[in-house]
């Protein structure tokens, strides 16, 4: 007997805002948010979701809803979901679910997404001090393809992946986040030179209860107000996976998240139709609604035999993939260099970031060449798919890192 | 009639201490290094070269020579090569130096290589806090294949490239190496705690006499210790190419490099067997002696008409690649993930750095657990065709960085 | 504005009949049979589609099915589909229609298909004379994946493509084919002794009215017995395109198909989930139902500027087509080798059918030894993404085919 | 310690004639052909190797001498290689012989090949019918790509490749091609109508003492005459290997050839810089002189346990491939297709060598429409990467054939 249908576990409509969909969505990370569904190990299920800012960016050729866009609700996340085994016993803490990605995509009748730089006063991004403002591009979506009437000329497929994927963290490891994050915005970079010539960006975005969603709990409940106080913005991945916007996570691949909480509680969302190495621009893939259909296992104790801790703690680990085989083939690689040296002639130690953002800063210059403004090839490079590599980070005092552009995205017009 | 076989004008005797090679070799960048041989645009020739330490490291079981080695020799070059067109007339200052790379491959008679850890009193590398002390892995080739009796059960193919190519700096550009990497040695992250917990290795490499050749020029003479009191170190790759390490530049592939002085005085050097992205164990790549046939064409006026400088002054450019078409088939990936929390939880902001160690570390536990050492895996990672990704760089705080490992490295035993 | 979702021109209830379809389907070609639908150049349209069985096969573990199977009523196609420009004039003979595969997958809620040797008696196959006997494999689909109950330890991902996809022939064109293949049929090959060693199969399928649908035009009256009797059956590729199996004809393809009767009439059925080159067990693909999307355009003139008569006239020509760039990476292959030496030991004259017979078999052989039954092997090859290979045609009198298989569709297991 | 440096068993000296080379080469094959030298089990050994016309084809603009070369004496072959194992037993009649082709290229200084078509009065080809007269491109090689002075604008990276690898028959395995062969000369297709529309070349090529070279064996002795009467021509491919012209049996290959001989007696020549599948224009591929560094294991027993007869006797067997990991990424293809019915318009049935006839053709027209002539197409697609692919073999009565020719060999001028 064939198999059932994926079983729908998480329906959105796109007609209704986010707090009418059906399951209620969450925007943090929190031990007690409860699950909305129940999924087995073995079946597969489908989960639909609303793009990382639940509508509030819309398809037309104005960037004002993005200089104004309310980042203190994103993103938008459905979930979570309990995970049980066949025999209807919970995933536990120390086990490891392992989430196979068999098929995803836009959601039906919504077949567009958008890329955004933010502005500098909201949001900003990597290279925020060279490209402070808001601006936008449309994206609409032809099968595998697609293309932007904000930068002609360019058409390519995606790789279609969810920028974000996670478990619910435990109370314990949930501290640990709010402390580092807490360190570092009292204490951290924002005093430094070279910090101040890269960003000035917030540090970290640390828990508040403006904009915050928690699902099933009730707005302005006690018990929301201790929540939003303590649960985690979805801003960065951790330990939990997250928002690891890895960008060959498409169809056919498997991630062995951590498991912190009874029931995993999964959560997923920031559905991205493409993106770059890096998703420079910040809101950078081109963002959309969309489907997933999953197939989830647990196993056993897996977190204590296959990860290893990496610090203090033995929370302190990270989430393992296998990307799958599907991909588009690219025959000519374009690259550009950044060495640890930046815009001011200052020298940084071995610091690939700052030899990140030469080279993106580099490709930038070079396309801007051909027709395009800086701003559209700044777009193009966070949602198209280049490679970002750290090709070099020992030979002090110079990380060499590249990004590598094909040219195929050039000149694939239908 | 068919083109003549490529002219070799760089010949090595593997046979000959460097300091006997017919053509002298050099460990310095700097513009009055005098050419030791010229070539015409369109010719393609051939350029023999002897291994970073010119034979330093030994087919031996032992890492005492990778402990004691004398690392003020390195890297050993081939060159300055004096470009000139068709017509005599030399590149000139503001060109572009198009070099293909047409083919390239070990020595033969010398088809090994050698993969190192090095101390942490000499050389270290990007986790010389986890993995101290000097180790050494041994290379044989097979063809395209190479495997080593100290990683048993790993056989992979090469893509073979030289880590370091580059154009001579012009005494401007070279002044303001000095002092950017001076101001780094003097007022640079030495004091901040972040930067000791990462390494203890020296920030930068500042010019010195000790081990200097400077090819023509004679040892000793007082023009000898000018220039050695002035020119670059080869360690870090710069606005001239340089140690970029680009483990995808392989047969096919094309540079464009700025030209600074005239005749462009190419050298190359540093072969690499294999790498992985990031080379992280830095002499990580499989080292080896090699040669390289290339073709060089002139884009007269380039550099001013295809870089953009990315500094304060017009010197501050970089190389731009396009990558050959010739690359081993993988098919499956495992990938592993950091992000910018250190090892002993301490948050960093946004630090592609922190994020590729701890993907890295994450990798080594995960290998390590079916049967190597820490060391055989680090050495392994530093070699193998595995990519490292810069996959988020704006989520603040953390950067995500990936590692990805073709699998088929561990089951292609011949 | 983002453009509309796909237009559902064709819609398929898969509760009900091929008969009870609210447009109905038609099994052959034949210039007069109506278009159903018409479509616009540049808009993206949806077409859904039966199985070519139209649901003859069951999702079972019997072949009773299999043996039985009426085929005078396969393929069943959707379409006619009439194509007109922006300004609502209809292709002419003589344009070209480039027809791009934008999306394309199972139907929802049907997601599984069969593989089927067929019954010596009853269709036969590529090596009927070795297995004669009806036999069925069921896939289910995960995703990008398809397994089998009755092959265990193999999945893979598919390459999903339309088997047929046509425009209508001209009258001239029907009575060509007619025409040609009643002469194979009546002096053809069948008094040959290689052809009997070969095959006991059907030499061409003529037209008949058994079986034959004909879309809007009433079953039964004169008119549908006159048509009946001239149309052409789908069995073959021919100069319309047709049956032309092409496994790589996924998203992202384009198709270049010759205009024959105004409005192109363009037709298409036959959805494969994946198929091997050569679809050598005949029902050898996973077949299935399933949904396609797509975009024409119309490049006027184009049959006569593009495509160059290869016979007697004008109508004598065949598709161009782009291969789509997503497909699965494979890294390893295992090649079988067939010559033009038969079975019994004959030699034929570089004939590459019999060499690629050969080649399978050697495939099937070698691979029983791991456990499967020649059977399982067979269908196995059938419909995954093995490459069938002309290697050489000219080394008198041996042609030399190659089956190559990729070795990790017997690894893949989730 | 490193392994040593590949020992050269066969020697070529360029600049002498075939017989004063010292180690004689041979053009037929028999079993009692004396080895030239012998190698053990797991040493990596070199073979050099003239071009299959051993220098007949000049490097020049004129095409006499492919109109006048005399074919009784080709394909020269490097061998016979006795093989034995480490404890210096040989290869035994029923094992398998494993042979890796670890690298491989030109010949050092004859960096050059040629691709021809012959004269249907000499050679003839795949479409002598339709380009009966005798036409030449040279090649030249820079590194990986070749490019032609007889058709410009085309470029295009090379998978090397020996054409010809075999072991020597056995007497019975001889005789039993002499059998099969003489019969098709004798009562074969000559008499069909098919066969004389297709083809006007010799059915089969059988022994002849005209030029024939034995290796050691004296030339026109007593024994020489004897076997060179029943030597076979190294024309086709066989049960032994042979002419197989795998167009990816490149770098990393794998080749199990059975052992029909004490010893194995491999040969190997006709060395490829690249290849089309079918090779179609006869003297289709890039031949040039060569190189090939092997390693040889041998499999005890291994063509009873891994290779199933396909014929009256154990000996009908074919050897097995695994085609190497290295290999010219290709993004986009254009695809021509054939179908089974000849210019003529006549049906033929299932016929994939006349299906293919026409995707050649149709691909031959269509590139001619862009400046091409359409010789110098003919010449292109027997040698650039293309792939010949049976698409439908069981549709009857049209086997569909795909041509697919990668574009980027179009733009990749250096």
């Amino acid at each position: 007997m064939a198999p059932p249908t994926p079983r729908l576990v998480i329906p959105i409509d796109l007609k209704k805002k986010p707090w009418q969909q059906k399951l209620p969505l969450h925007n943090r990370w929190h031990p007690e948010i409860p699950p909305v569904t129940e999924i087995k190990t073995g079946e597969m299920f489908r989960i639909e979701m609303v793009d990382w800012t639940a509508g509030s960016i819309q398809d037309n050729n104005s960037a004002i809803d993005v200089k104004t866009v309310d980042l203190s609700t994103v993103h938008y996340l459905s979930g979570p979901i309990r995970v049980v085994d066949t025999d209807g016993n919970p995933a536990e803490p120390g086990d490891l679910l392992a989430v196979e990605i068999c098929n995803l995509g836009p959601l039906p009748g919504d077949e567009w997404g958008f890329t955004a730089i933010f502005d500098r006063e909201n949001g900003g991004g990597f290279l925020t001090d060279h490209f402070p403002r808001a601006t936008k591009a449309i994206w609409y979506f032809e099968g595998i393809y697609a293309y932007s009437p904000h930068i002609p000329g360019v058409r390519f497929p995606g790789l279609i992946h969810p920028g974000i994927i996670g478990t619910a963290p435990s109370k314990e490891l949930l501290n640990i986040w709010n402390e580092r994050e807490r360190k570092l915005e009292e204490t951290g970079p924002r005093s430094l030179k070279l910090c101040e010539v890269l960003h000035s960006r917030p540090l970290a975005n640390l828990p508040s209860t403006k904009g915050c969603i928690l699902g099933k709990i009730q707005d302005g409940t006690p018990e929301w107000i201790r929540i939003a106080n303590e649960a985690a913005r979805t801003i960065p991945g951790r330990e939990n996976g997250g928002n690891c916007d890895i960008k060959n996570l498409s169809r056919g691949s498997k991630i062995y998240l951590p498991v912190f909480v009874e029931g995993a509680n999964l959560s997923t969302g920031d559905m991205h139709f493409s993106q770059g190495d890096g998703e420079v621009s910040f809101c950078g893939a081109i963002e959309m609604s969309g489907f997933l259909e999953l197939k989830c296992e647990i196993i056993r104790n897996g977190m204590k035999e296959y990860l290893t801790p990496m610090g203090p703690t033995s929370l302190h680990v990270n989430p393992i993939f296998e990307i799958g085989p599907m991909e588009p083939r690219f025959s000519e690689w374009l690259v550009f260099e950044g060495i640890s040296v930046d815009e001011s002639g200052q020298q940084h130690y071995l610091d690939a970031s700052v030899a990140y953002k030469r080279a993106v800063l580099n490709a930038i210059d070079y396309l801007s060449k051909f027709g395009y403004s800086k701003e559209q090839v700044y777009l193009l490079l966070s949602c198209c798919p280049c490679e970002g590599r750290i090709s070099g980070i020992v030979d002090a005092p110079n990380a060499v890192a590249t990004l590598a552009i094909p040219t195929a995205i050039f000149d694939q017009m239908g």
